[in-house]
């Protein structure tokens, strides 16, 4: 018989696809999974319960971040106003240059912690310095997606069979859907690395059962520059490698036309959508209702900081349904029910795991309590809309990650936030001087 | 010689423009206007000064909300994903039928302690029940700019003299630049309203130096049934018939074109930019860089919560930039120190208040503490653009206005907010089920 450890009451569950509970309660067992949800009156008796914990407030399933690059909190706001080319190459890259591993780990757990005390309890992350990245979730109480880059720049003679050996390597190490780890491969995009090189690390992701991540129609400009060079849209010319036969997580893709949202829905692919990164660089808007209509699964992702500048999910919830209603000027075009989907079950889909982003049992208990006795809550009478369209992270007061209590009444738990504050200024400002 | 009541210290004064001055303080006289600002080591000797207070963080003007209608946030997110005009027939309008003055008192003292906690210090608001609204603002501590609503439906007759004898009532009783109320006259739009009648309102206004607060051009239909009708742009029409010559503030503005924008600009009008709800009920996205170019004043607006659905103004300071970088696909389309000009300075005028939106000596001392020790503002070398692009409500701590400390460490020091959130929940749902 299934031990339940503890059980979370509150006054209101959030289940998936907008149902609410009002007198719901989440049991978790020792293995820090959900044993059962539902109301109260409804679950084993209390005797059988380790500890009840009558937090009250609305009970609802953690965020997942499909996209992010975390420990570019060290260069937050870093060349704000620059179009994505330069900015990268001129702000962005020489910073990132100058990054130690102990830079990304402080880095990693002032993102790890911000995003907990927002109540987005996993992240999946492109980027590199992987030890100092599984070691800074490992003290913050996150969970993280990591899918190492593979970027052309850092590839000795244009050769990445020795970075594949690296990817392997990483994903034998730390891969591990039983704890708070899973590992993926992350070719930076087909207009940095050749179509071939992006086929080689997709073949061995799929050999291993990895989750392929990549950047993909960013900017109308890398569009035009993969259909001068290939003479194919990008999605095109992945599908025509066989990269889309894995599982594959595509960033942004702004400027997917129709025939590309075919093709990434027929492969059962997923677009990370990050509307804030995408407009503060002047990408666009990417047209995410028809991605839904094509049939491709879509998450939510934040981006890296430097073109946010935070990782609060709640602004993407928000500005995700504004934006389809706003470009298609159609107040019908999203509601809320179909928003939260895709900043919980869409981007775990997204990023490779079946057990988060959902209260039922088998899932992690990945939980957030959102204090309802706020202003934006009421009169409460659409809760759901308030909490897609009022609520914010400033509601959220306490995190469980798989059971554990991650943050408490809006402190974090793990860490000492005001050490790591005090150690990523220090570092952020060495980088930029020596810039 | 002015005598300084207390002295505010911050690590930092953020000043119009962008200034950031580091060990800044705000010295305030017993009327609650400042005396002066600066670094510290500038300002008068601590024996001159009844009360310092240290504390600490970021110090910056309130932000001024310049288009809501308060009170209904008795109705939050009423009618989700209705177009504006049936969202206004069948959702709201029946509801706000119901409401009763002390309904309107409690639901100002709610949206207006939910904007005093996010620092938005000032609202001018387009609504009915003004004695509840005073009352209200009396209680919270807001700054109060009262535009009390003329629209066709309550016109008896369609005589509007009536209305007009009220407004005058109104202005004379409240209208007080030396406190915390002014008023203004709000002729609802072009297209509710025949142009005689705004124009009558309009003389009015004009002949007791009141500010004209008037919807405009807001969805593609009503600009398309005004051209229809009257075979110009509504803004044309208020132009022809003198609406313009006094001071006046055009909500939404969204579907302005060139021509539009050069009569607003060219008569010192002001345009206030509700981005939100523009995007939520689908109306579309205003072109602020446009308006700013032709030299039309902008404030940033939230218009009422049933279209937002909450009242932080931080969200649309994040989002106007975005749009802007995002539509024009240009991410030098607007910077941090000019978004933030749209909340203070550029609101402060739109709404016809001269001494608030600054901290300068003869200004209001309407200030607000920002806590710096969050991750959102490490690094901290960008500190403005980490304000408005990581920046949110959720950091401010405390707020003054006119020197009087109205939300002390997250909490309001004037209403007790559990009584004020019940008070709502009942009357939100009566109105509900009385539609």
């Amino acid at each position: 018989m299934t031990v339940i450890a503890q059980r979370l009451v509150g006054e209101v569950l959030l289940l998936t696809g907008g149902q609410l509970v009002p007198g719901g309660a989440v049991d978790i067992g020792t293995d820090g999974r959900i044993v059962a949800v539902g109301p109260e009156s409804g679950l084993a008796p209390p005797e059988r319960v380790g500890s009840v914990d009558r937090v009250g407030g609305l009970l609802m399933p953690g965020l997942v971040n499909a996209h992010a690059h975390t420990p570019m909190t060290l260069v937050r706001s870093a060349g704000d106003g620059m179009p994505l080319e330069t900015w990268l190459t001129d702000a962005i890259w020489p910073r990132e240059g100058h990054m130690t591993p102990d830079d990304a780990k402080w880095g990693m757990m002032l993102g790890s912690t911000e995003m907990l005390l927002a109540g987005v309890t996993t992240s999946c992350e492109m980027y590199f310095f992987e030890d100092a990245m599984v070691e800074a979730v490992r003290r913050t109480g996150g969970r993280l997606v990591m899918t190492p880059g593979v970027v052309s720049a850092l590839l000795p003679n244009g050769d990445v069979e020795p970075r594949i050996t690296e990817l392997d390597e990483l994903f034998s190490r730390y891969h591990d859907p039983s704890g708070r780890v899973t590992v993926g491969f992350a070719p930076h995009s087909p207009y940095d690395l050749t179509p071939e090189q992006v086929a080689k690390i997709a073949r061995q992701a799929q050999a291993v059962g990895a989750l392929l991540h990549i950047h993909l129609e960013e900017t109308e400009a890398e569009r035009a520059l993969v259909l001068a060079r290939h003479g194919c849209t990008a999605t095109q010319l992945l599908a025509d490698h066989g990269v889309l036969e894995g599982q594959v997580l595509a960033a942004h893709g702004v400027w997917l036309d129709a025939n590309d949202q075919r093709l990434l829905a027929e492969a059962g692919a997923s677009v990370a959508h990050c509307p804030i990164s995408n407009l503060k660089l002047g990408s666009g808007i990417a047209p995410v209702v028809d991605f839904l209509s094509a049939g491709v699964n879509v998450g939510l992702g934040t981006d890296g900081v430097a073109s946010n500048d935070n990782l609060d999910l709640w602004e993407e919830v928000k500005l995700t349904p504004l934006l389809a209603r706003g470009s298609r000027r159609d107040p019908a075009a999203m509601d809320a029910a179909a928003t939260l989907t895709l900043a919980t079950t869409g981007a775990a889909r997204a990023v490779g795991l079946d057990s988060v982003g959902d209260l039922r049992p088998g899932a992690w208990a990945d939980v957030i309590r959102i204090d309802l006795d706020q202003p934006q809550f009421a009169p409460g009478i659409d809760l759901l809309t308030h909490v897609v369209f009022a609520g914010s992270s400033r509601h959220v007061t306490d995190v469980w990650v798989a059971g554990h209590r991650v943050v408490s009444d809006r402190m974090s738990t793990m860490v000492d936030l005001d050490e790591v504050v005090a150690q990523c200024r220090t570092r952020g400002r060495r980088l930029a001087l020596a810039n």
